[in-house]
């Protein structure tokens, strides 16, 4: 069994083996952090020079090679390989063999517990106003679709059963604010990212006089974490995102659902274009809709990702564990899939034509039996629950007649209750019902239109990325 | 096979089979909103009144006789049983009861739709404030014992092994960090609980002239939802809630896998009075963790409501489908399971006792490694790579002589480097090793002083619950 | 604070807390092991009587005085309360009170560990095979509506799009095959409860001579678990279960989805009867499936009993850890949920009435391109590949025209291959398509018709329940 | 936008978009299966030949075709990349490329949908019986520890707590009843795994007369599934196998616990080699016990896979939805992690040796306390009940007085209880203890002898892996 040799193999007689090097080796994923891990390396060997801990000149040589380091891996002259340990000691090894021993001082007041906990935290700083942005593309398409069919009506559902009519404008909103809630949530998320763990050393802090405010400034964090245990022991800011992409995927799932349902023969509501469809290898007629298929089935992924965090922090004892290297693949997994997912939503949403004679002729119908009900009531001074009997009986009566409501007469409208006068017909009639609606946030057109505007002057970016240069 | 009427009735020629009776009906669970129920029912009949959709009277008649139902609920003179539907009917139905035909009017321009997500989010109203002074409650015991135990010294520890000497109060302040984020994160879902839904009626708003502004205000919400449609499909507040509880829960996993491993004969670091503990029923030497251990055991059942309520959310198309009437034991379960488990805690940690000499004797010998490493650099210049090195080997000498690291001579040290001289001994003193602690957040006593005199100041409840009278 | 007494107090200066104790009591939950517990000490008890550990006469007192006991338990004359700390000891102490001390030789040899975990297994052996007798259930409405509908066509869906014709029957024999792969899971799970861990003890095994064969016996149990340790540290039983109920539910909401899809307006191809539907509080013409609803909404309730039950064995130290007491409510929930959604589903299918013509007149069409493909193929020789990309080209050229299909005229297909004769119009008839089906297993007729009457002999149960008497 | 063409292309004007293509490839994943899928095709092809459905000719120009192109993937010469959608176009294309349009006649009478069921399945036949061999490996080296320590004593815990002596062995072999049963639930899901969907096509079955016994016997399947719909629309399998993968990951979790336990400065019951222990880079004399910590970690990403799984399929209306590609990453997530972690226990614990002397002095004080309680019950004829209250009593007494169980009086017990004679003593002797333990499965040392000959003639595979050449 050959043996590996480790930077911290002072005190081993023997490297570990093989297996175990394969099994604990975390470069193919924390290798993604080189950028946050150089940009927070580079704050540090600045900051030890500031502070005196390292000459000037050792600061000033150890960031010229870090420099060095980042120029050759963003070329591809220098490759992370499966027989590194992690992306942290790839750099270090790589500095020194470029500077020398003074490379070694880098390290200094600081442990890999901190350096990870950072290089995560800066991470996610550009990660989520991605995904905020990418919220917000989804937004936009809504509300240009929204704007674009603000005239169309179509039935409103509730159990999958016609329900009451709505402006399909109106529908498209309340996926607006679902949305909308999702960037609330994620700048909340941002907001507890955005400190430092820098400093915090292996977890109980240095006796090198470091100074942890002026690694978090030039960093970029807001500000510094409270205690170095926590500093390091803490992943709760993964959780929480990963929460977050979960809420995300469950919004973009409903409307995956209602893409799928509504892109059928049955629905035919919608037409996506051939740019977001497949085919088969066997049916030739076949235009599926699989990227809204796949959105769906990826929700099972973030949710995944979701249950691993949480089950790997589960009971472990203070500080740091290594347990905790198993982070990395959910956090990419999640914020990438749902990232990805956004986007993919977004051009679906470009790409898809609405069938409004289709959905405005099933608006129509049965559903109108909420404003005959209503009729009783508001016209006629019937309690509700009264008024909501007699129309059950009266829908009843039509389905077994095989006819609509509007194609009762009068006089089958007074055998159910003498309150019906020929003004009936005119609630039967669903843009009088939308227009008759008065409530606040409800499917009346001047209400949707009103939303329309102020969800648009809402849609700017709250939250830009940070500026460093990462790809 | 017998059948139950119904109050939406009117187009059924035959009532619904006893089986499903018994699947759907969700009594059991909503029967515990029935304060949130009628206390809606309430702003929404005053509101009726003053926006003259009913009369006055009907208002007033209504509103005493939802008081009286209260009363009776509450005397346990009306009680809620299985034949019932679900709290909204059987409440509507026990006013009709009482009052009259007029009760029916109650109905009036809303659904059950937006009344449940209305109780919903008047019970989450109640229901994160206790769970926010829960969490303060915890941090308070902590603060308490840290102050006790001032100090203390224990060994930190990392991957479980002894890793450097910190100070029990500092170890004791990095949870309440985690739970002074988890009181953050509470704050962040009651911002977005707190609109009411009310007014939404179906999913569609309604023509009636209602105010749910009004009724917000009257209910106690600090705003209205915007889009009907979401305000009675969105059930993003519980699944953030449950996701903020699972992470309260594996916090405190983590601290109760810590209190089990302390209390074991092998750690011995605390000792927990008999009020927390239990026997067994075979061996009657026991005195087990059994309380921490069931704090420990409950995160699953919070992981599970999280996992069960974003499983039943996936793929539900627009507006209402029967699948939501499934979010009620989640809910439940995660409030009460995560409300009891900090109560709990908080309990523990009163009546748990340190003992701290033990804790001291084990914060010393090979953790003070470390202080050798940066002797070596600080003092004399080591590159920390070297240092590092050197340390290790000498601690395996130290492991393979049987003997502890201020056991060794001068000459043993000086063998692995020449940079070693008499005031190494120094170094080896944890309460040196603390004092020289100079990062922020750091286990420096007077840095953690500091530290728990700041957290004392901020545990003041930020919310307080709303006020009406709820048991 | 006031101090419960317990059973295993004597070490114990001061009781338990009334929060620890209402925290930690179990009683509500496992208290429906009551008849399990039971059995389990009558027979423990006789065993002991036979090798003479106690003597006959004391068993004889002890097994007439917990009859004595199951029969006030289930005549309501003993209740179990909040003051009792769990099932074992309410028991052993009503069983005391009413034969004096002689009842304290009843836990001689054995544990709460090894007692509880035998009540489990019990319980399950009694469970399982409702399970299965549910799920035979489901099987058996399935083979009754694929008989009564075996000449329906309808159209076969991927993507949701229509795809090709197939029979009804055959799609419900999908489902079948289901449930029948979940009654294979169910005798596996079975196979793995049916060894007796009693005699375990507390975990170490026992000196007396006890003979866990024997009791093994006398309670049903089909063999002994071989390692004490693992008898009371297992669990893998209940997690095996509820992926097993995990799976079920997910084919569940499989047929719910597709149940919801077809009752509404727009696919129309089955009614439910008012026995399993419902109406709104609101819009008087709706008739929702809510059951198949809840049953679909019911699946997140399992799959959280799944990770809850995931969650609390994780890394726990063997062997009994008071975390495991967390297993009841995912157990019972898991089961019963699971057990009352197979249930429901069983009348559904009852109560659902196929609406064939409407299935039929779908089932044309656009699906007949594969069989254009396969004309060209089969009859023709012309390549897949080529033949597919041909008739895709058609398919396109008929959506543009407006047509279908079987309205093109021969010479609109000779504009695509000249390999199109006057009988390719033959191969549009759906009928015909499925005579043509030759493969196993296929959507052929008399394969259908064949694969009826193999199930059906099938479905006899092949677990018997076992023998002893409990509600 | 440029646009990707597709085999699938014929009635598309416009390809796929890029940001689609990218959403929707596969190949990353899929492209592991490609020994199946060519495995696969070859036996479709040589049927397609032997039922005439194309020639003999053309049958082996697209067998010799095929098994050119697994050269060239085996060797690097044809590479997957992004450009491909999925693991069958890329290879149907290649093969086209080298043999000509009647490569194009490979894929007469199946689908995409059955090939990939078919090539998951087959890969399914591959890893299950690798991780069945994994398990037992960890079993056989748990039967060589706990021969090699046949003599060791060792403190068995419950609540962590000291409770009662046990061999070192029983507690190893208490592992070993896990790794058992895990391997028999393999044995499970592989007999559920092994049935071949090959023939089911689209989901309706083909009219090309081919034989879908031959191609099953011909890839090695043990028999066919019976349902086209089910065989394409069905995941059971990689659910249950996952579910089966989770609870492997909770035993290994579990073993881990207490390896990661016994390796503290505290219990020091064992020493891991350098091999399986990792440095600090801050710490110099850490050795850490990652690989153990890495396993504990390791769970959450099968519990996740589990869940990824479960929610995916949840809903899924029949047949194939494209949702279901998004099976693949859990699949080989669960398979390699499990196996991993399998193997890498293994190595622990050939790298792990125990401190015998320290366990042994950590059984014995007050775990003896059942002891006393015995001799009260056994020799003197006291109920249990009361026995447990006096031996409660005398170690509260002990603890009091500072004192060890042995180290008290014959007249500090018959305080207590007048039983008390000289022979007390030898109850108080650990080994004395173990040997009088009777019952079955107990820590009696000849009963521990004789269940670890049993487990080692039952640790023979029971399953060989499928004989085809796969890496």
């Amino acid at each position: 069994m050959s043996k590996s040799t480790k930077l911290w193999g002072g005190r081993f007689s023997e490297g570990i083996s093989d297996v175990a090097h394969r099994f604990s080796s975390s470069i193919a994923l924390d290798g993604k952090l080189w950028r946050e891990d150089i940009r927070g390396s580079i704050a540090h060997a600045r900051m030890l020079g500031e502070r005196s801990i390292i000459t000037k000149e050792e600061a000033s040589a150890i960031i010229a090679g870090l420099e060095d380091v980042a120029l050759e891996i963003e070329s591809g002259a220098f490759q992370f390989n499966d027989s590194m340990e992690d992306v942290h000691l790839a750099i270090e090894q790589r500095l020194t063999e470029k500077i020398g021993a003074v490379g070694g001082k880098l390290h200094t007041g600081r442990s890999r517990n901190d350096q990870i906990a950072t290089d995560e935290r800066l991470y996610l700083k550009r990660a989520i106003p991605v995904l905020f942005n990418n919220a917000s593309e989804v937004i936009r398409e809504l509300l240009i679709k929204a704007e674009e069919y603000i005239d169309a009506i179509m039935p409103g559902y509730t159990h999958l059963q016609r329900a009451q009519p709505v402006l399909l404008a109106h529908h498209l909103l309340a996926y607006v604010e679902m949305f909308a809630r999702d960037r609330e949530r994620l700048a909340g998320v941002l907001s507890r990212v955005d400190r430092s763990p820098l400093g915090a050393a292996a977890f109980a802090g240095t006796s090198y006089p470091i100074d942890r405010e002026m690694t978090a400034k030039e960093i970029g964090f807001g500000t510094t974490l409270g205690n170095s245990i926590d500093a390091v022991s803490d992943r709760d800011y993964l959780i929480e995102l990963a929460s977050t992409c979960s809420i995300i995927m469950m919004h973009l799932s409903r409307m995956a659902e209602e893409l799928i349902l509504w892109s059928t023969r049955e629905f035919g509501f919608v037409t996506m274009s051939d740019a977001v469809t497949t085919g088969s290898s066997i049916m030739p007629q076949k235009k599926n809709p699989d990227m809204a298929e796949l959105i769906r089935g990826k929700v099972g992924r973030v949710y995944g990702a979701l249950i691993n965090l949480l089950t790997t922090m589960k009971g472990l004892p203070l500080a740091y564990n290594r347990d905790m290297q198993e982070d990395k693949q959910p956090m990419f997994d999640a914020i990438e899939t749902t990232g990805d997912s956004l986007e993919m939503m977004a051009l679906i949403l470009r790409e898809t034509r609405f069938n409004i004679s289709k959905m405005e002729s099933a608006a129509s119908g049965e559903l109108m039996a909420t404003e005959i009900a209503d009729y009783l009531v508001r016209a006629k001074g019937v309690p509700f629950r009264e008024a909501h009997h007699i129309t059950g009986k009266i829908v009843s009566f039509a389905e077994d007649a095989g006819k609509d409501l509007d194609q009762l007469t009068l006089n089958d409208y007074r055998v159910f209750s003498e309150h019906f006068e020929q003004d009936i017909f005119e609630y039967l009639d669903p843009r009088r019902s939308l227009a008759e609606k008065r409530s606040a946030g409800s499917s009346n057109p001047d209400m949707v239109t009103e939303a329309i505007r102020k969800m648009e002057s809402g849609i700017k970016p709250i939250i830009t990325a940070i500026e460093y240069n990462c790809s």
